[in-house]
């Protein structure tokens, strides 16, 4: 098979790579059917996280399962199946208590930009619909496998519940789909924090009340003038900045709460922002397969459309293009189709 | 009046002072019944803090109303009253959403260890006792105060519900307040560091059901020992430097809480024990006049006794050697009696 392989900074290639094989009776071997490019793979694409030496890159996915190891009993050969950028057992005492991204027993992947991808834990980690969805739906299940969850973890994460008022940091395709995950919560207001007018339009389709262009001290004061001088009940925290820390972190009301998402470019977190004004700060990896099958209803039912993320779609040999795309920000997010 | 003046590192002392006056219709004047010292204003008492000119000190107490301004509504003079370490006016936006001590229009006090008490923000503020409390149940509501309220701020913030497995950290007052406090929220286990013990004696009192006298990396592998290997659900974290937050973060589990209301001498927090397990942190000071209703409630039907924490009881003009005592660790917790 071939599969994308991360040389280094700005050298991404798709190679012929062996075909992947059940190597644990868990295991289930999946055809994909869509990939995409994640914002976390950016930061080793542009340099700021070390590529030591040629690595398979990847692990949002969805497809067809081909083969499945003797104890996989949920999933079989010919059902659609999505799965999460982590395994997990479903089973451990982590997921017992819906901490899936710390199970016990997870496991990451070689590599998901590929057209064949093994996944360990299939039980623990593939849900397969109802049917085999028709093609405008696949971008939906997709965005399931990282962006969406993600989303929706910065919003459970913050405590967003009906009649919250709520800001995003952060306008790629996880701040958009906290921004879709608050409206589900029932929030009365979302401030979406974006300067690019495709992701303010996106972000107000899937249902942010007000746009805040400005960043720093400006924006945290125009948070504060949108919501009595006091800041939000919570925010999305989307980037994992320094800088997008502390404008969460300023942007919530005392006795608020950060849900922080972003991965962490940060050693320490600032203590002047938190204690005194009693603001919270919870989150981390999502624990897709806690909220996998909640949210496949609701995506399966035509509820919601977390694809509209995807304004890009490129074949799979063309990945090279789609993490450039991400990177100059033509593309907010790009699906990849083998 | 006499009140209590620190000066400097070990330097407290009772003095003529101006009586307080009503100086806005919001204001409430109490004769003390009881007052205390509290681990934070030792902070000063030890040299930490810094005490930059002879300042009135002190900031829990139970009094009688000696006279109220024109427009306080909801107490009257000859009630017996307890409020919170600061004022707040249980009206502003951020008191409708439980913020109270983050009230638009709080305030601190003017030194609580002294016979006579100006309370700012009366109504917002001050709770009075159905009837006068006999002189056992006195303890119990001036533990309301603070520590008890801020106990239980701990265990909310963590997150502790009925069935949770709680550590706290901490054996101060305010700890075993939390110690208690996870019991009346349902807490299944709950595991108090301490190596005092008094301190241990009381906290099984209070509800704990398994003593950690190890610190840092043992007490963190003691802590796993107990808890499956995984760690805590809900941190109460009640001392607030370094070590202490260090040793909360570490002792929860993948996907768990830590409530945090030691007051913090720590500038940043270490990011790297927080973000990929998932553990979050919430608290900060108090919102006492949230949680006083109820918790008068449990203390008047005698459900709980929280004034268990006083272990000495000193006539107020002995308050230096209160500070002594406390700061000795011969006692827990002093209360004072005019």
């Amino acid at each position: 098979m071939r599969g994308t392989i991360i040389y280094g900074p700005n050298d991404i290639r798709f190679e012929d790579r062996p075909d992947p094989v059940i190597a644990e009776p868990t295991d289930a071997i999946v055809r994909t059917v869509a990939a995409c490019v994640c914002g976390s793979d950016l930061w080793r694409y542009r340099g700021i996280a070390e590529v030591t030496k040629p690595t398979p890159i990847g692990h949002e996915y969805v497809g067809i399962v081909e083969a499945v190891g003797s104890d996989v009993t949920t999933v079989k050969p010919g059902q659609f199946v999505v799965g999460g950028f982590l395994t997990s057992d479903n089973t451990c005492a982590l997921c017992k208590v819906g901490a899936h991204a710390n199970c016990l027993h997870g496991t990451g992947y070689d590599g998901c930009q590929a057209e064949l991808i093994r996944v360990q834990n299939a039980d623990g980690t593939l849900i397969a619909t109802p049917e085999l969805p028709d093609e405008a739906m696949i971008p939906n299940i997709l965005a399931l496998s990282d962006v969406m969850c993600t989303g929706w973890h910065a919003a459970v994460s913050a405590g967003v519940k009906p009649g919250s008022t709520v800001v995003v940091v952060g306008d790629g395709a996880v701040g958009l789909s906290g921004v879709l995950a608050a409206a589900e919560l029932g929030a009365e207001r979302i401030i979406a924090m974006s300067r690019h007018e495709d992701r303010q339009r996106l972000a107000l389709e899937f249902g942010a009340t007000e746009i805040v262009a400005e960043r720093g001290d400006d924006g945290v004061e125009r948070v504060k003038e949108l919501t009595s001088g006091i800041g939000a009940d919570s925010v999305l925290e989307c980037v994992g900045t320094h800088d997008s820390v502390e404008q969460a972190l300023r942007s919530a009301r005392p006795g608020g709460m950060v849900g922080w998402v972003g991965v962490p470019h940060v050693a320490d977190l600032p203590q002047r922002h938190m204690f005194w004004k009693n603001v919270g700060l919870r989150g981390g990896p999502a624990p897709v397969r806690a909220y996998l099958d909640h949210l496949l209803d609701r995506v399966w039912n035509g509820h919601i459309q977390p694809g509209k993320v995807f304004d890009l779609t490129l074949p799979l040999d063309q990945v090279a293009e789609a993490y450039a795309a991400m990177d100059e920000r033509r593309s907010i997010k790009t699906m990849l189709i083998p």
